[in-house]
């Protein structure tokens, strides 16, 4: 009898990460998740007058919808940078962008809000919404350009990793640290709990 | 004439990390470091009266002296949990102890403390201490049954670890991630820079 409320059953339905990132991939791999990934093409322009938070919700949202199929449960997140005059930053275009938009957190206090879109077998979806704060140490040029040529900026918004070589730009942050990597950790797993997905470290029968 | 002031030469004193904790040696790694690691037996028991800073400080220290000889630049840490009612939580003794601990941090806010010690080749010396506040969220005990089941707890200051599924019992953190993880990377970094040891992942000539 035991077994009717046992682990979640192998025909349970396949997940998927809408994301080609390994960090969030790591994120959800680390409390035990097994799934698939689909990178999902969504067109990253800011629009007109629109706010970070409705931008990074709208495209976790293009994200999710655009690997969703009937039966699968998927999670597909947006991470932004609002640098402190406000712009959004994205993707670094290049090795002086980078350089650039490092340099206008050097020093500062930016925020990072990643929008996190889960939608189930039966297409019914729940969003959340992380904002955290990061203040950067003053960082010279030499150590910038010396960051930039190694390679980490060129595919994280904002041009830096908290979870590589950027901890050591970092001075301090204000929110959960999942947030600024890429995947609000938590609240991604109480919204797979509610689906019936429950992390499997934090089982009793796991391994 | 350029090599003179080049990257740091190959005769440069050999770095040692007074550590067997994977985590510290993962920080020093990722920012380009190469060293040897030697665990030090130091007697961790807190003295009486003694305030959890001066407990760290006094741990790094003895760690750093353990395993410093003429020559070598060593860097030895000291990590402590401060739960919300004053308690220094070091590792757990055992599963029951981590749950107890995990309990006491479910839905609060607590601090953690890492003071680093770095002795140069010379026997000069210089200390940081970092202090973080981290809130976990409200934390049922079968999902904290599944994690201590897990292993990850057991050899963590405070029964687990920011940079493992532990992620996933914190709502937010307000200081240096790294400071939690067990080694606050930045200032770290700035002492071995003081010694002629910048990071070499910051330099503009490494690969």
């Amino acid at each position: 009898m035991a077994e009717v409320n046992g682990p979640v059953p192998s025909c349970a339905p396949p997940l998927v990460l809408a994301s080609a990132s390994p960090r969030r991939a790591e994120l959800l791999s680390r409390v035990g998740y097994r799934f698939e990934t689909c990178a999902a093409e969504v067109d990253e322009s800011v629009r007109a007058d629109e706010v970070p938070t409705d931008y990074v919700s709208r495209l976790a949202r293009a994200k999710a919808d655009a690997v969703w199929e009937s039966g699968l449960t998927v999670v597909a997140s947006d991470t932004c940078v609002v640098a402190p005059d406000g712009t959004v930053l994205g993707k670094p275009d290049d090795a002086r962008d980078a350089i650039r938009m490092l340099r206008s957190l050097s020093g500062r206090t930016h925020s990072v809000l990643t929008a996190v879109c889960v939608i189930g077998p039966d297409g019914s979806s729940s969003e959340v919404l992380g904002s955290a704060r990061v203040t950067f140490a003053h960082v010279d040029d030499a150590t910038l350009a010396g960051y930039v040529a190694g390679g980490e900026p060129m595919d994280k918004a904002g041009a830096y990793a908290l979870q590589g070589q950027g901890a050591a730009l970092v001075e301090s942050i204000e929110g959960d640290p999942t947030t600024v990597i890429g995947l609000p950790l938590r609240p991604t797993i109480d919204a797979l709990r509610a689906l019936g997905l429950p992390p499997p470290a934090f089982t009793s029968d796991h391994p």
